[in-house]
């Protein structure tokens, strides 16, 4: 028994765990005719390694990603419980804003995810409260992932999430890389959310979320950088239904034609000021065929609205299911957008097409 | 005895297995001047992490690969068994073609490797059946494992296993990035092989397998491809002879100097129409030496013949010792090949020398 | 108690334990007018993996680090136990050379180590000697960790650890890739130390280190380099004092500039021939609060002096703490400097101002 004990001694797992994801997915796009013609292809998506886990309760949460076009930061970040309801991380963070951890259900996020306000890390530090009734977040943030506007990275363009760049001025392509650039710097964020247990199986979450910072070209500051949010999130039974509106606003010194946002390889512009409705339901049905064991069906519809410069809206309507099986987690989203990235479009730019993109992501998670 | 027993719990390993390999290699090539004056070179080759395991009955099969010059993806597949027989794949997967896993015995493979006729992965679906007598593979594959020939990547020759990339057409080099891309896309394979039981300490195995699949070139079809290959594996206690014949035929629209091959971040060309023949022998030597647990002396020989639009053959000849000791597995490799990619030449052009490579591979396994 | 055992024997850890680091840092530069306008910027640093362990008594040592701007292998070996005493090594390993494993107690190491003379991998053997009273190393290596001269990378400058790469000629810039590439080849390292037990809290070590070998520019031999150094370690109690004097000398058959370096994806310049100075203190107190355990203080000293072809010497003063908290270490340096790489100089120019850089490198190690 003594020698088993010493076995189980050497059997104990390291205190970080070291796992991760393998993705890939079928994509068919009706706005790329090569695609259409071959009746689409399937993609490669991700490998990423997550490392979790606490050392002398020092807590580490980081993700990095590699895709066939770039590898990006998830996260990483240094967390310590300081009470039972406070905890403070540093490090390279998700910025808390409206629902969380996501405003969405599907695959692609909502619409807020590519105007950077749906799981955005930055490089600072969150002060986090949690309690039954009440969650506070207090983040400071020195810049964005990438060490701001000079930090010395390969692309710029290389993010996992949607950030500032650069000003878009007149004269450029809106897929342009930036001849002005421009990045997030010393921004704080403030959201709180205040929680009510209605009956045995319905809950409800209101939150209002705010964000404030300075922009900066690398030489000085060229403006400011506002944002407002309000969430709600409603649970019943297999039901949820979430709500959001959100306004930003990019207050520029200069004359512009938008902001360019970088991310996934891609430059793109939107409006320097902007307004966004999300409105997502979902119904989960427990099931046991085979290897399955939930559905999760859903439709979310997110509107971008009140563009500075622009008078077209962008819209990105989601009807999908999600099935459980195993490690797997598989999205099946028909998705149906205008002036939309990644389904065609730029919320940067008036005048696109409707557009509809069929994809099923296979994850598997680990 | 209860606490023991919560700690053998919480001792358990993940279901998933993070692995990998770690390589670096000495090479010697009497067909390099510099090299030849430093006496030979060590090269870093690459790490590797292979995730492999099951969650919930889905089977997960995973490999990544970083070089110096490269990164890619060597697999990337969920799995799941239907019966006792039948397994069903998803994801980049290898295409069944021939002597599994391997046509070769050596570090280099065979010369079927190099016209994407080896451990070559596309992305699409497997169906395999395996009893003791019969082994059958079905297949089928949207496309490359970048997606295709529109798939965002960095590098479209950042492969692991050679394909299709383009057609050379007349003035290009050799060596040149195709003007003309071109991709497989909806690809059929199917494989067969019979088992045989001859005696206490030797088998037999036949087998046929047959691809066949269109070439897209972005916005049309631009050909098909077919290919036909026959193998033999016969083992008899520590002795193992392999042979195959394989013919490929890239049956192209428009006219060509062959096909442009990518892979370790290089455009090659092959002609587009030839039969590979290969014959492995390998004999086992457990040994008890230290750490060194077994040797395989081998020799691997190759011919690619009856080339289209050119006269002279490709043939490489390997002749080997493979050493195992704990984690670390070397080939010790002399390598002899004339018109072979890797060793001084090209399957797409006439009038190579005889080139020799003097190759250790260190590859430690985990 | 039966099913315990085999619950125990399937909970054995796997014998490669697959660990890693985490690091982000805070930056203010008071030589980079933006930086400082923003009161510093936090970069995230790396992620990196360590594969250790042993199979079959073979040793795996090997760690890979990614950055935003390249990725590197730090050292790929595999080992073995001659005896109790030797060891021998081959792969990535580093070059024995002075206070081992490092002659610095802060995160920018000593000057040396911008002198390829500090934590440098090569690819080749080494052979090491460890016993009470001595440490004996003899080590050959064929080339760089990049396979030497012409290596097949992606960017020669892409390096863990800085290494000759070019020699630099007249009319370049000091930043500028090399137009007459060059490298380390077929070289020799031997360093012999011999450790004192002075009293029951107090240690001596005093060693010498050589290393001679050939630079190669790809077709011929261009010269000789060769490295003298003598160190010294002390400890009593909490206290180190770490000294040592190099001298290393790139015996060049052409008329140049300096040496070409190229490390963590930047080309700059050293002089030929030069000596280094390096003075190090450090007094370690256990502390218990919260998380934190232990705190270091130190500082670490840096002069190159006698440089072939320039009359400024390079200095470096890094006065700092680093703080041990869980799997954190953290390191705060107030680094003052002239004429050196990371503080806004260079070695191999006269002219540089003195710089100062405060920086906060939080790494969390597992």
């Amino acid at each position: 028994l003594a020698q088993l004990e010493r076995d189980v001694k050497a059997a104990k797992n390291a205190p970080i765990r070291v796992g991760g994801a393998v993705r890939f997915q079928y994509v068919y796009q009706d706005y790329a005719q090569g695609n259409k013609d071959r009746g689409g292809d399937v993609d490669f998506d991700l490998i990423r390694l997550d490392f979790n886990g606490e050392i002398g309760d020092v807590i580490l949460a980081a993700q990095y990603r590699w895709f066939q076009y770039m590898e990006a930061v998830q996260k990483a970040y240094v967390g310590y419980n300081l009470s039972k309801f406070w905890q403070a991380q540093v490090g390279i963070i998700n910025v808390p804003f409206g629902n969380l951890p996501y405003n969405s259900h599907n695959y692609f996020f909502s619409s807020n995810f590519y105007a950077g306000l749906e799981d955005n890390p930055e490089t600072g530090a969150n002060l986090r409260y949690r309690s039954e009734k009440w969650e506070w977040d207090l983040g400071f943030y020195k810049n964005g992932e990438q060490g701001g506007v000079d930090g010395f990275v390969s692309n710029r363009d290389d993010r996992y999430a949607y950030d500032p760049v650069g000003i878009r001025i007149a004269g450029e392509g809106i897929f342009d890389a930036p001849s002005e650039p421009m990045a997030q710097n010393n921004s704080w964020a403030l959201r709180g959310a205040r929680k009510f247990t209605l009956s045995v199986d319905s809950n409800l979450e209101l939150g209002l979320s705010v964000q404030h910072g300075d922009l900066h070209n690398g030489s000085n500051s060229v403006g400011e950088r506002s944002v407002l949010g309000g969430h709600l999130r409603y649970n019943k039974g297999p039901w949820e239904l979430m709500a959001m509106a959100s306004r930003y606003d990019y207050d520029l010194a200069q004359e512009n034609e938008g902001v360019v946002m970088g991310a996934y390889a891609y430059f793109d512009t939107m409006p320097a000021r902007a307004t966004l409705y999300t409105l997502n339901l979902a119904y989960d049905l427990p099931v046991s065929w085979g290897p399955v064991t939930n559905l999760r069906f859903y439709d979310n519809y997110s509107l971008m609205s009140a563009k500075s410069g622009l008078s077209d809206d962008t819209f990105m309507n989601v009807l999908g299911m999600a099935v459980s099986a195993g490690g797997l987690y598989t999205y099946f989203d028909l998705v149906t957008a205008q002036n939309h990235p990644f389904v065609g479009g730029s919320m940067g730019v008036d005048g696109g097409d409707t557009n509809t993109r069929f994809n099923i992501n296979f994850g598997y998670y680990f």
